[in-house]
């Protein structure tokens, strides 16, 4: 092993030892092993994994258990990460809604608490008040949190911890929030655009591989890549802004810039046209459904049981998808692409007709799935983003 | 140094380090160099250099000059990389024709010669006359050549050496002609999708940056992608078929596959149908000369000069041109773009208008160029891929 710095005395390589038993143990079912499970897991030996879980234990980041278990030969002595030794927050401002979430240190989610409110540069209060609430549902208060992450529309820069453009919401940009939330919280608080997230959802607990194109879809429409299992953003953290590609004006016309802030091809297939179109074309029953609820699924459901003016919505919009859909996979080429966000809760009826037009028109076939993580995505991926704030933390601790 | 190797004896090392002063020789001004200027280039003491300059010197590789000028104090011994010990071959397989290069084996292009051919699977009879009379050009036999290269259209399977998918050439995937080639020249031959050896090109004497979009405009349209300093091509190798994606099929209809094999962008903006629509719309004159020659470049020149229908053209084909290309940066993100193949001859009256449609559509701003390389940019790309192969013969000889 080489560290290639010149500090690589006993008690570094302790710390390094240290660090990797950690990183088994909560990674291990339950967050618990025995020596001889981490001795395999690290390749380090047991006298050095046993040094390593008593510096743990010291620090409070471990404990044992099990050595009341005296069964024939030694006792199977059992270590386990104290996941709840501290908490983080990840939230998802979306275009409608604050999700926040609170995980342990070992990225269960303890908690998840909803708001409904647009991104403003006035909502500070709503978003301490939703991080309170959701903090004391997982036993602990804001200022418990050891990092928090913040997932965001937009284009966002890193290194400012800013969102410098975000076409779909007025006066979101160069926002005070995040610094209020670092102020008011008193721990790191990191800021991605939303997207970006979702894919650090996926590659975290879902269906990446390590060249992946992620299509978040709802009333936005945003992708993200990952690229030689690296997210790739762009030189300007602006690339997959699949949701303004324009295919429909006509082309010796000059496109307009959007009034509603919704991209080109937002609006000809998110959320907001999709129920557009059932309540034009359904029958009474299921327009008032659809009107009443504000919500596409019971269109997706119809359509699944042979409604044919559902199904026609289904197949206008699967058409338009796999059209737009297309263009990105002849630039991109991808091995998989997985879809989240809101619309991926339509299911088969949707999918199924998605892949068979998209077949037609690209050049080498794609596999295409559906995220099984849910509407949580963003919030998760910033959980993660929250956690990967911790380890420096937790290496100080040793 | 660390070579992370069990052979680490001073053969080896004196290898690694002649092989360092081969390459800093090869890329200095006129391939000479002083023993100083190799010391400062390489790192490696003055004793190490002239250990290196001998073993090269003495394998044929470098010679030595000027040790007769004595001047006041030692004499300025300088030596020279002997670009003329081999020769490669770089050859664009284009839709209509093909052009061959000889280059020296520090990448100066002695010989071109051109052929005009169609793609086609019994093309190996021209590809022979081609490289007989381009290495007799450049005082060679193909017999002599150390490595070639070929470019074309179409997807190509590296491992295999392959064509796998050309939908623009009839019968061309899984030719036989790189098999021919390798018989008959035996040496290594490469096989590379054109865009790619273009991007190939552009880093090698262009302008790239280590983001960069590449976009080969001509009869056919593609695009190759530098993405942290490395080529994008995608999982199945297919990524960048701009010259696919469908701008116009109405969305509630199937697009159709093409029946003349050129992609939707390709017929709406390609040569072709730029010298269409100048047939179409220009006076008599002008239009004589575009159907008798064959030649795009009379439109260009008419519109910079002011004729009406010319900029009529140039118009159309801009406001297209950049509603397509505004997908693809939407979507990447690049730093540069740089513009290669025949239309890039087109000059500023088509560019400035692309750039200033562009402008309106995108998000960020783009940086858009166009390549100095001109038409042979392909094949330049094939001689720097064919260089790639002679590195290892040149290490095998020290």
């Amino acid at each position: 092993m080489s560290t290639g710095s010149a500090a690589t005395g006993p008690h570094v390589l302790r710390r390094i030892n240290a660090t990797a038993v950690l990183n088994a143990l909560r990674d291990a079912a339950g967050h618990t092993a025995t020596v001889s499970d981490l001795v395999v897991a690290t390749g380090l030996s047991r006298p050095a994994v046993t040094r390593a879980l008593t510096a743990l234990s010291d620090a409070g980041i471990a404990e044992f258990s099990g050595t009341t278990e005296h069964q024939i030969g030694r006792p199977a002595q059992r270590a386990r990460f104290r996941a709840e030794l501290g908490h983080v927050a990840g939230i998802d401002i979306g275009p409608h809604k604050v999700l926040a979430m609170v995980a342990d240190l070992a990225g269960n989610v303890l908690a998840e608490r909803q708001a409904a409110s647009p991104p403003n540069p006035d909502m500070a209060p709503v978003l301490r008040t939703v991080l309170t609430e959701v903090a004391a549902e997982a036993g602990v208060t804001p200022a418990d949190l050891w990092a928090a992450a913040v997932g965001t529309p937009g284009i966002v820069d890193h290194e400012r911890g800013e969102v410098v453009l975000a076409p779909s919401i007025p006066g979101w940009s160069s926002l005070p929030v995040i610094t209020d939330l670092r102020d008011w919280l008193g721990c790191p608080v990191g800021i991605e655009n939303d997207v970006n997230l979702a894919v650090v959802a996926e590659r975290w607990r879902g269906e990446a591989g390590d060249n992946l194109l992620f299509v978040q879809w709802g009333e936005r429409i945003g992708t993200g890549m990952v690229i030689d299992d690296k997210p790739y953003r762009g030189a300007s953290s602006a690339a997959g802004e699949l949701g303004f590609i324009d295919l429909v004006t006509d082309l010796d016309d000059e496109p307009k810039p959007p009034a509603d802030g919704l991209g080109a091809f937002e609006r000809l297939v998110g959320a907001g046209e999709i129920l557009r179109l059932g309540v034009q074309r359904c029958d009474r029953e299921l327009r008032d459904r659809l009107t009443t609820d504000d919500d596409i699924a019971p269109l997706f459901d119809a359509a699944a049981a042979g409604d044919p003016a559902a199904a026609s919505v289904v197949d206008t919009i699967a058409t338009r998808f796999a059209r737009g859909l297309a263009v990105q996979l002849l630039i991109m080429d991808p091995q998989r692409v997985v879809i989240g966000g809101g619309v991926s809760r339509a299911g088969d009826v949707l999918f199924d007709a998605v892949r068979r037009r998209l077949s037609r028109q690209l050049l080498v076939p794609v596999d295409l799935r559906v995220s099984a993580l849910g509407a949580g995505n963003v919030a998760l991926g910033a959980v993660r983003m929250a956690l990967d704030r911790v380890e420096e933390r937790l290496t100080a601790m040793l």
